[in-house]
């Protein structure tokens, strides 16, 4: 039997709702994810939310009834909430029928020992959530080692974040660190730095992929600090024309690691 | 002199507000285009707004006065607004010190006779106005002939889209029309039709490059449309590793036109 919620003052519902502000983020060590889909894919990868709520329309599915059954077999504190409470937890008028509450992953770069050969992507700054969440889910696609973020970032688990990764924020490893940590970091494994500028004539296609790479990239405004690129072995650019004088972040993050994995063969791809 | 506004309720305030909604474009035939930068750009291009409102703090910067000096001098209609109404017409906490709505463009594909060669873009029935306003800006960027819009997509003028295009809407050509017109249109040109499709295990590097192509995405959820793909040359993938089972449609958009366009050897690069 779930335990049944429709109030949307339960303690529980008001602490799911926190986890959109940053303040309620960091006070639980949680964050949001919704819909089935996601939450069967986190699941596949071992991983269980702390809580989940779910409304009746999910319960009344074989598929997500059986989900929310593995789940509380897990030890998952499930709550069957109202679809009117689910709209409050989810701040959407067409909420998912299930949302889970996640404990937030260590994401120091320690836990990742870089290795040769290897091919990350990292994005000094980055400002917008939705570019974050895009580039997690092309570094999974494009069988990346993973995302490093430098510097102060938006924060990787905002819900508009984990929304658009499309569940890589559970499948695409990912770390947080200073510049100066990450340099030192690729240095141990011998991972050329290679940073997208402006200020290069050497094209985005032109450095050997095969020795791996970090891949750096800058925040949307700004581009790459000076310090950032004076640590690059190589800056290149993306060729551009028009009138546009720049591309959006997340294409331009696409549009480097995929030219990368294709002079690699596209080893591991499907 | 320009004319001061500081009632929210002025009729021309309340127009601008209006143009946020499908209906208040439909009614008006104007768009919102926000910012100096931006509406600098279009007149560039020569596309001045039939109506512009700026604060009072892009009165005061020398470079954004002179621009509003010369759109008046250009016929349009300028209004001097407070901070508070400029809020209220941006719908944004902190807004651009100007704003300008523009006369819709007409979209019909008639007006852009296809050449040999060339390379577009088309999206079926693309669902995200900030997908639609980053592909806008990577055909420019990209130097892509023009973007076609097919079917029933979202609003290509909605302020979301416009934004995302970062001034792409007033460089890049577009145009909107079914799937049978877009057809009979590419054949005019020898252009093959090719799309995006997990459908296929040809790969999006693997068709011929030099006779040009449209290339042809699907929805974000659904793909492309078995109609579509019937009416395909070709179908290509984009490679894929990782648990994600896709990307996201501006980041695919991207990788595919890039690289097409490498394979055209970047012609036209600055």
């Amino acid at each position: 039997m779930l335990h049944k919620v429709s109030s949307p003052t339960n303690p529980a519902v008001k602490m799911l709702k926190s986890l959109h502000a940053k303040k309620g983020r960091a006070e639980t060590g949680l964050f949001l994810a919704e819909g089935a889909r996601l939450i069967e894919e986190a699941a596949q990868l071992g991983k269980w939310p702390d809580l989940l709520a779910a409304a009746p329309a999910a319960l009344s599915r074989p598929q997500s009834a059986d989900l929310v059954g593995r789940a509380a077999a897990a030890g998952v504190r499930c709550l069957e909430t109202s679809e009117a409470v689910l709209v409050q937890i989810s701040k959407r008028d067409n909420p998912q029928t299930m949302i889970g509450a996640y404990k937030r992953f260590d994401t120091s770069l320690a836990r990742h020992p870089p290795r040769r050969g290897q091919l990350w992507l990292a994005l000094e700054a980055v400002r917008d959530p939705g570019n974050l969440g895009s580039i997690l889910r092309t570094a999974d696609a494009a069988g990346g080692a993973g995302v490093i973020l430098v510097g102060g970032t938006c924060d990787p688990f905002s819900v508009e974040a984990v929304r658009a990764s499309m569940g890589a924020i559970f499948a695409t490893p990912f770390a947080q660190a200073e510049l100066e940590e990450l340099d030192a970091w690729r240095k141990a494994a011998g991972l050329p730095l290679i940073g997208a500028s402006l200020n290069t004539r050497e094209r985005h296609d032109e450095p050997s992929a095969q020795n791996g790479a970090v891949l750096l990239l800058g925040n949307e405004q700004a581009g790459l600090s000076d310090e950032a690129e004076r640590r690059c072995d190589a800056l290149v650019r993306v060729p551009m024309r028009g009138k546009a004088d720049s591309l959006n972040l997340a294409a331009a993050a696409a549009i480097v690691l995929y030219d990368f994995w294709r002079r690699r063969g596209y080893d591991g791809a499907a």
